[in-house]
């Protein structure tokens, strides 16, 4: 077989055979197949597409070209969730213990935050103490104990996505249903839970700014797992917005302890409340999605799920002081206000992102070092009414001299007009294996 | 400018500008741009396509990115021609002289053949002593005092078009219009001819297979040396059968002798009074095509076109006995035979080429040396009516073992049926920069 021919293949629009893909696969991770090869194939694959099987062979050969976590030590039905990313995004923290509290294992893996979004292994380091890195043993036997670990990405998952992903990022070829859909499924089919539910993003804030593409994305996901003997869904969310009101590490883990105590954010507690009771649903835990959004539900009544944040925060190390007591706040306090009266009309999502990196939450790039009390509460959102010169945000960092910058982006991310925009639906639809359901 | 940003717009199928093009071009040349973004663009190019203008910013680039010819020293309009790439075409070596005998210069710089096709300059070396690497002041010289030098491509012509080329030839991106037709005219045009008729051969044995695509590639070409301020039209030829009965760089000298003298094949000399007449129609020897048609005949029949490659063989420091009494022959020389009888049907231009080259009278390779008396002498053409055990062609070759496989791959190339076939016409259009004519 010649790389030649496979591209020539794809160019012509012709679909891959499993073999002419593993041979792709194979010959790039071990560099035998140069990189100019590779890019062609890859725009190739961006313009003439991949179909499911295609899909399903890429996303299975780079599944296969590293570690795959074995969790079957833990008894039960191991489910596994995975959001496309967005900003202020902190709902794994929050239905991971509301899922873990009605007896069902979550074993996850997650990734660190890059450019706009925030990524969880940050939001967890900001407590005092807590480890993320903990080899595959003591992780396995925190889920048996307490239930739940979240930890960042261990061993060596998928290093041809990894080696793929960093080609894709230089040659103008990330944008590609298949080549997206086969990079998030490989790694969370490798850490080995039996159950995924993915929380794909639409909107300005989100990786796929149309439903369209998300939906497609999400169909494109699941049918990978259903391929791959999982049980998968997908629920459509929107990030037109951010989601709740903190963006920031220590800011949105306070506000993942006041959801669970009941006294989280409207918008965040009702997406989280439907995301944990289809991760309830795909893991069995009750016959249907009503019954099992009331298990949802009394988690959070009951304090179980509050509860189980502490157990893991405790297993995995951590100061759980923080959590009970509250973080230690930035230095520098400052009021963001209004402009002008009227209606906020939109707050983009990734421009909110970008100011609280800005402000120090996050990193431009993979060396930098992050400001965990740094970010943004957002005092106002999309569709409230607000005067002239009345607070739209509270900013956090540790210098005066990082609140222009921010202030700037903010004032772009913020449009007011004088009616109130449609309502936004924080669910869209979900994606089943046969079927999308509108909301 | 970012060459990221450059990639991201033609895989959106946005049209390049003519800045994007130059910073592409420039960067890639001077391996400022890697390989592997340069060959994602490739690829988005072969599959969103180029307007004409993209196309003559990126001809006018590679251009520029090497030596540019200056022929103001030689007085009067002078034409370059141009083919494809064919078996068996030696029409520059015919109509060089027709063109040059009636007055008008001939400056002409060509390749060497690889693969299939032959390349003048091979040919041209079958002549004892010829030199074709002649540096550009001789080279003028030359073609002042006798009208006409054919030479090896000098200096470094589009050096950005052979390191594109390279890359193109390992990622399966050949096979673009606007590749192919930027490629060809950037070297043509930085040889420096006024005018420039242009051979598209279109068949089995052609790049190009369908007429449709042959067009397309004319069209391209004339659109972007129109763009130029040049002179350029083209004919598109058949190379479905071998031009001529000759394949093979002495078979095919002897052939273009015997044509000046008045006794070539009828495909072949129909052909070149075609072709010579539009280059003569290019250069304004004549008002009208008729009327250059006449000249060209003239020129035949008046032995002023042999005796002007005989000029040229001499101020080349060839052997010119060998075009008066003929060429040693090869030592093996060989029948080969009709299977069954009937009607030749097909002739396939690219196997007869295969053999030939397995005869010896090609490269594989680069590095390969050639056999200059090998080749094939075909005694039957398609349409020919063949009896079994017949002669259907004589194998000119160095030892018996190579005959073996020229015979095999003849025996492939040469159906035999009951019914002629329908006439195959040896010009299928004429391409100017305004319109199509179909022949």
């Amino acid at each position: 077989m010649r790389m030649y021919d496979v591209i020539a293949n794809k160019k012509q629009g012709r679909a891959l055979t499993g073999e002419e893909i593993r041979f792709f696969v194979e010959g790039f991770t071990k560099a035998e197949i140069p990189d100019y090869q590779a890019s062609a194939l890859l725009m190739a694959i961006c313009l003439q597409g991949m179909d499911a099987e295609e899909t399903a062979a890429l996303t299975d050969a780079m599944l296969h070209s590293g570690d795959v976590a074995d969790l079957s030590s833990i008894p039960g039905v191991k489910v596994d969730k995975h959001s496309t990313g967005g900003v202020g995004d902190k709902t794994s923290l929050i239905i991971g213990p509301i899922t873990a509290s009605c007896g069902v294992p979550v074993a996850k893996m997650s990734g660190r935050g890059l450019g706009h979004t925030g990524g969880t292994i940050d939001k967890l380091e900001s407590i005092p103490g807590l480890r993320t890195e903990i080899d595959p043993e003591s992780f396995k036997a925190i889920v048996r104990e307490t239930g739940i670990a979240i930890i960042g990405q261990s061993g060596d998952i998928a290093p041809a996505d990894k080696k793929l992903y960093a080609l894709r990022d230089v040659t103008a070829t990330i944008d590609s249903v298949p080549l997206i859909a086969s990079s998030i499924m490989s790694k969370k089919l490798a850490a080995g839970s039996d159950a995924i539910l993915l929380d794909v993003k639409t909107g300005s804030g989100a990786f796929m700014k149309t439903l369209e593409g998300s939906i497609e994305l999400a169909k494109a996901m699941v049918s990978i797992g259903v391929r791959s003997g999982r049980r998968v869904m997908a629920l459509i969310t929107d990030m037109d917005t951010p989601l709740g009101s903190a963006i920031g590490n220590a800011l949105e883990v306070q506000e993942v302890v006041d959801t669970l105590r009941g006294n989280g954010p409207a918008d965040l507690e009702g997406v989280c409340i439907e995301l944990a009771s289809y991760m309830l649903l795909l893991a069995g835990a009750a016959e249907d999605a009503a019954k099992c959004k009331t298990l949802a539900r009394n988690a959070i009544s009951s304090g179980s799920a509050y509860g189980k944040l502490l157990d893991m925060c405790r297993a995995q190390g951590g100061d759980e002081s923080v959590l009970r007591d509250g973080f230690t706040k930035a230095e520098v306090q400052s009021l963001y206000t209004a402009a002008a009266g009227g209606y906020i009309t939109h707050m983009d999502a990734e421009l909110c992102g970008m100011a609280s990196l800005a402000l120090g939450a996050g990193r431009a790039r993979k060396e930098d070092s992050i400001d965990y009390s740094a970010g943004i509460l957002l005092l106002k959102k999309t569709g409230d009414r607000v005067d002239a010169g009345e607070p739209l945000a509270q900013l956090h960092t540790s210098s005066q001299a990082k609140l222009e910058e921010a202030g700037k982006i903010l004032t772009s991310a913020i449009a007011i007009g004088e009616a109130p925009p449609p309502p936004a639906k924080p669910i869209y639809a979900v994606v089943t294996h046969d079927k999308v359901e509108m909301m």
